[in-house]
């Protein structure tokens, strides 16, 4: 078994392939013989799992913007505590489909001044950053199309227009831009075989 | 209808007689003409109930101290937007059955480290103290056979012994020094009738 320990985050607008691309990864170095873990946010754990629905069933306006972010970043404490970083120190590799960027960019988007009480919560009570940052960028148009094809039952993630998504995608480059160094930027534009060789290549340079 | 605008909270170790002292004074000051809203925590709006259910029910390890203070926090924050703020603009009067207070005492007793944690999530996300506090303060040996008599299904904040309801006590009274301009101690260990007597007095001075 080769030791990975590290912290690999996908992030990019719906549509865009990263879940697509966090699963051929895991299964890439599972090959490869690495321990893995697969996650994902919201979400990840027993009790994670609990709270997103909470959040994310029923009425969009029941919870405001606030007591969302404290649901959030109770739900990615539990995951992180419960399964990421377990998983690490027994030197896995942790995959994990959206992580704390993922909030940043929609809290964010949704009202200018909450980036800031984001980030303060996250200081105070999550603190751990991933090691490589992975945002499959891609035209929205694409993206949309895509996300709408996937029909699924949690709508509130999807149900923005195209304009929301080009300012989404924005979103995701300027955390690309002011987390330098660990994002990388990988053009989803392309078949998924393609995007994912970039993504294998950027992941094996973090873990060699 | 007379203008209260006041925001009154009950404190004090489990058994001390505070719930009954809420309602009585809540009826109280219904009677002299205020319009008063009776509410409680954990819980106190919709949503605040849905997560309490998610804090209280099940293992009582199911949340690290970190997590089950994120969630209060979110409550807290849904209870005092959707709940406390809205009744206060309007002039009432809301007595509310434990509030931060609670929260500083058993989670920095539980952990020391976790007081100042509590502290910057306070400041960060919910900002408003009460406007008068009463701590209803009594023997704990009274209080612990009071509140085993009463039989309650929520066992968790109530399966305590003995030594630990007296360092809650302690909690309590030192929370009240250093809070001395909105806390007043009330001797809980009489008749309810002349608790509430001095609970009325010191309301009355604060509504004055």
């Amino acid at each position: 078994m080769k030791l990975g320990a590290t912290f690999i985050t996908f992030e990019g607008i719906d549509g865009s392939g990263k879940s697509t691309q966090a699963r051929m990864l895991a299964s890439k170095l599972l090959a490869d013989g690495y321990d893995v873990v697969l996650t994902r946010e919201p979400g990840g754990s027993p009790g994670a799992e609990e709270i997103r629905s909470l959040v994310l069933e029923g009425d969009p306006d029941r919870w405001s913007a606030e007591t969302e972010i404290l649901l959030f970043t109770a739900a990615r404490r539990d995951h992180l505590e419960r399964t990421i970083l377990p998983a690490l120190a027994q030197g896995k590799v942790v995959i994990c489909d959206r992580f704390a960027d993922s909030t940043r960019m929609y809290q964010g988007l949704s009202r200018g001044d909450l980036r800031g009480i984001v980030d303060q919560l996250h200081s105070l009570m999550i603190g751990r950053e991933p090691d490589l940052t992975l945002l499959i960028d891609m035209d929205p148009t694409i993206g949309l199309t895509r996300a709408k094809a996937r029909q699924t039952s949690e709508e509130r993630f999807e149900d923005f227009g195209q304009a929301m998504q080009e300012q989404m995608r924005k979103g995701f480059l300027l955390l690309a831009d002011e987390f330098a160094d660990r994002f990388r930027v990988v053009d989803g534009g392309r078949t998924p075989e393609v995007v994912a060789e970039d993504v294998t290549r950027l992941t094996l340079e973090k873990l060699a």
